[in-house]
């Protein structure tokens, strides 16, 4: 089966960018892929489309060497199912508040014995390989996020889970739901100090840790503290900077 | 009948900034549109995309002020007046080499007894306004290209056609044809030559002259020249080089 | 953030009249948007289409002054809250039988720390203004369904739940659930009860009623009753009726 | 080969009702094919859609007993025998001026050695029958679309082109290109006047004469006149008329 | 109502064989529907593509008489009502591992006051008749899967299920849960008896039993051993068998 | 640039073996890809879907070392291309019958000086590298189809043309061309000696010749004829045969 870099990349500590589509088109995600990258993340959460355009997405990335991951919608198992089946390589998962929750997503990422997902890996044997059913286990990565402030309380017991291969956190949600302002360019203090509790506790337990920036910037920052699997803003924000930034080059004449 | 923000800019002689969009995404076309931009430009020709995706950019161009425009294929009659009817203000149509060529596209755009254009206009109503039929050859904007030797030949005799609102000079093309080097971010003195004159003889006829630009401040040189409808690059342009400098970013940690 | 006018409408005791859109396709829906009507309702439940079609009709009712409405398949809040970032600015909710169902989909549709919904408005930013975040809870409308016995005996409880903006009738499941016949161009006694009943017991709570009519002329009997946000059937009732009138109209000659 | 219902009517003088599609929604096609129409015609000219569309269209129409017909985009021979490899069974071809012009039709639409029409009727098999090669040309319908000055002033000409099965008229399009004021529900004496001299003109040579109609009281009168094959308005007037009415009824609250 | 083919072939326990469409293409749908099968499942568990391509290959089969059947994603009860409103003809459901499973997929297929199917047929009035709502209970097919070693200990509770109108065995799924190897196309002894336990099991409650087969020959075994509803193969299995023969017939030159 | 193995094997008189792809679904292209074939070919012409399918497909062909060929729906130069910009290595290009139209043919594949393409390869970029426009001339094959007696007649005059790198051979429309039977399995002797007189005098032209054939063993007897690009059969034809095949098997219980 086709290695997943972003395990081995996580495995030797070493730093993982990642790109982050919301628009659903698969030449943007294919340029996105061509950009530098070593993973692309279909977001089908907040992102403004659905299953059939992460499938074309995640065919468009298959063309390069850029790792195709996907933040799901929900915890919902047969989604999650049909998107490993479409050949992504790794299910950040939102809203994991608890160890439970945890569970039941490595559940819906393995086969059984280990979990109860349903074998018919259509587009996973294309890109992963012939031997996919028997190596999928093991080069799926199956990673919950931290986006509120009860998961933060359960941080430890979500850790420890068995298959969690990494932790992802959601700043935005974080802040807001533990009552602070906004996330911005520049990160409060009190939002600080919870972004390194979790990286260092998650760096205790062995378990990488990724994030979401709103700026590269800010991801440099986030690396600084020890997050490793990075998404420097998504592509939406990334081409309205630049397009503003283009106007106001071109008002100043 | 909506009137053409682009139109009335362009007849004070006032800059205007086009985006350029060529992913075919409806939430990306969105997206441009409120970054400041005056109007947003669907790239049929070079873009990943056809016409049902033009006609979905349209609707969401349209959910703005900015003013919706596009790039057709070729000079063929039947896809121009399609694009028109789905709504769009102005046609920007490539490699119009002859004035013989510049009255085709203007009999394409243009009602009878002016044109050929067939009567429906299915968005065009919806976009513009109930009484579009009696005002839309006095709104759409007719743009041929100059974009080869032969056309900058024919310059003149172009930009007499009666009809013509504005040209547009693709560069890349221009230069190509020309033999030189492609262009880059710096304009090379010959091609540099060609431009000006472009701009001047059309200036001298009162036709307002666009240009596409590599970067913004590609944009900003030819505007100082007295191009007025700028587009600072493309979206996928701007998303990978948004995505190189994150990654550049991150990768210095 | 831009108002919804079919909350003030509302809170002035007003009729809203609303599009239901069952095609997916988002010229039809523009073209709905721009005949009169107050709001498009986008029916996930039982309309031919899915998410990607819905946000594309949200972008085509952006276009025109008629507020974007979306009817949901079911409870799930991840569904709920991915049309609520794509730009919906109410969700009318099917089955909603309990007080506790109620609770749940006003959690689905606001921010912490009154509800779980995550924060990430992709679309919902562009519609609404850049301070989404900080107004949608008070923007967007929470309509649950009230389609059954069991929702009709739970009524007060549901009417009470802090956060029901608003209740949408279903009288034809109403009508099947109560052991009734179907609903048709007239309204049987034992339903006209019940919706009376509905309608008397929302206007005592203060919360606005709205009903799906088969007919516009059983949607004005409904409105007379006190019901304020009315469907007059769906699109694809309508066209069938109109080709077939018109065929009627021919096959005389 | 599956008869060609349309054909067999229109050879025995009787009328025929086509539905007029505009949206390319799947749905909305079959909705109207279920609606008593004869046929149903996919606008590709006019409509919101383009050919994958279509051919979705093609076969939602293909469920029901209503006859699949297009109206073509131009008289581009490979989209017209692309759309016949859809499976439609008849091309209504707008802006037909000359005799020419009605024999280039032909041929895009007929096999050799008639025409030059390339042979892989993909679709075109699985709903016409695995003989469709040996029938085709005896099967579907040529329809040139008479719709200009000079169309009318050629007409007997067209009408006596062999394979030119009937000729559809456009009233919209004619009456603007002879400078009459644009069709509306009642039709000028001038605009009449022409009308019936084309169905005069094409009852005498046994061409069959369609029209297209903005009402069904429209389509009645011209069917009185002698037009045979008629299109009582499009899907999206009608929308538009009926969602209107409904606002109408309800707003007399 | 349209009559179900399927129900009345396993009625009189004849042999009723199934396409299985992985792709989404409804036009790969329409040729499987032509080529001799009984029914058509469209897979929206594994294969690539999602509900508003199931709408559409749901329209292409129904150009045949070939009955239209889906395997749906999960046990979600909305999904499964939205696929039966697209006139879906049998619901093959994964994972049925209870009875009480089996009883909640039973309600999300019925109406009140069996079970709990909101009522708004859209495209199911259209194939199946102006009388569907009356008929579907009795004509649509609720199949639960079993696929799991526990499905198997709990299988008379779920054949004694009032409304299961058919099971269907995943021999993939059941074998890797079982510990077995993974199917081939060759049937391991042990995975043999559970098979045949199955069918004798659901002949001898009197319900009717399918079963997903890797080949046809295989697929043969299973109907001698009982089965009835057999899906031999999935669409893209076959086009790749096909095609690597293709290959090699020519390599040999 | 990345290297057209296509071109290099037909270099080396190799035999080349390619899918032939007419549903349009990208993930059925991606399962032709992995077949063994050396080339896919996307069919614009008799195919059931348009240019958005196509890019779609050319990303899943992309993820394979199968090389991506599309068959264009006509000569128009701006389709062309718009598909070569979207990362098609070969153009088959129907209906070429004169030495002109080859030369135009050329014209629309190749950059100025030779030709008129117009730059902007978007993911004729990402796929070949950033190299392309330096090098698309020499690596895009640029094939013209033989499939008329005209053609035939015209032939040494195709073959000499500068730029012509292979020509293709349609049997199917060269038969019916000829007045001869359609096509089957077996080919009738005229048909043959046209066929061999075809790749005899490629041959003597040093031009590569390939052809489109009904079933494998057909395609080899070609290639024993000394055609070298083989496609043997559509992705459909197959699936066609597959299902009646798998059918047979079962119905013999």
């Amino acid at each position: 089966m086709r290695r997943n870099r972003v395990r081995d990349l996580l495995a030797q500590d070493e730093q993982v960018v990642t790109g982050w589509v919301t628009t659903g088109s698969s030449y943007a995600a294919e340029v996105v892929a061509h950009s530098g990258v070593d993973a692309v993340t279909l977001d089908l959460q907040h992102g403004m489309f659905d299953v059939p355009q992460a499938i074309a997405c995640l065919q468009a990335v298959s063309t390069t060497s850029a790792v195709p991951l996907v933040r799901c919608r929900s915890h919902d198992a047969a989604d999650i199912g049909h998107l490993l089946d479409a050949g992504a390589y790794g299910i950040i998962c939102p809203n994991v508040d608890t160890d439970e929750q945890a569970q039941a997503l490595v559940r819906a990422c393995r086969y059984p014995p280990t979990g109860r997902r349903s074998l018919g890996p259509s587009r996973g044997v294309l890109y992963g390989g012939a031997d996919y059913p028997q190596h999928a286990d093991d080069t799926v990565l199956v990673i919950p996020m931290i986006e509120s402030v009860r998961a933060v309380e359960n941080l430890d017991a979500i850790l420890a889970v068995d298959g969690v291969d990494a932790v992802f956190v959601g700043p935005t949600d974080l802040s807001w739901d533990a009552g602070l302002p906004p996330t911005s360019a520049t990160v409060a203090d009190e939002l600080a100090d919870l972004l390194r509790h979790i990286v260092d506790r998650a760096r205790a337990a062995s378990v990488p840790a990724g994030i979401f920036s709103l700026t590269p910037d800010q991801g440099r920052q986030f690396a600084e503290w020890g997050y490793r699997l990075i998404a420097p803003g998504t592509d939406m924000m990334m081409l309205r900077a630049a397009t503003e930034r283009a106007v106001a080059v071109l008002r100043r004449v």
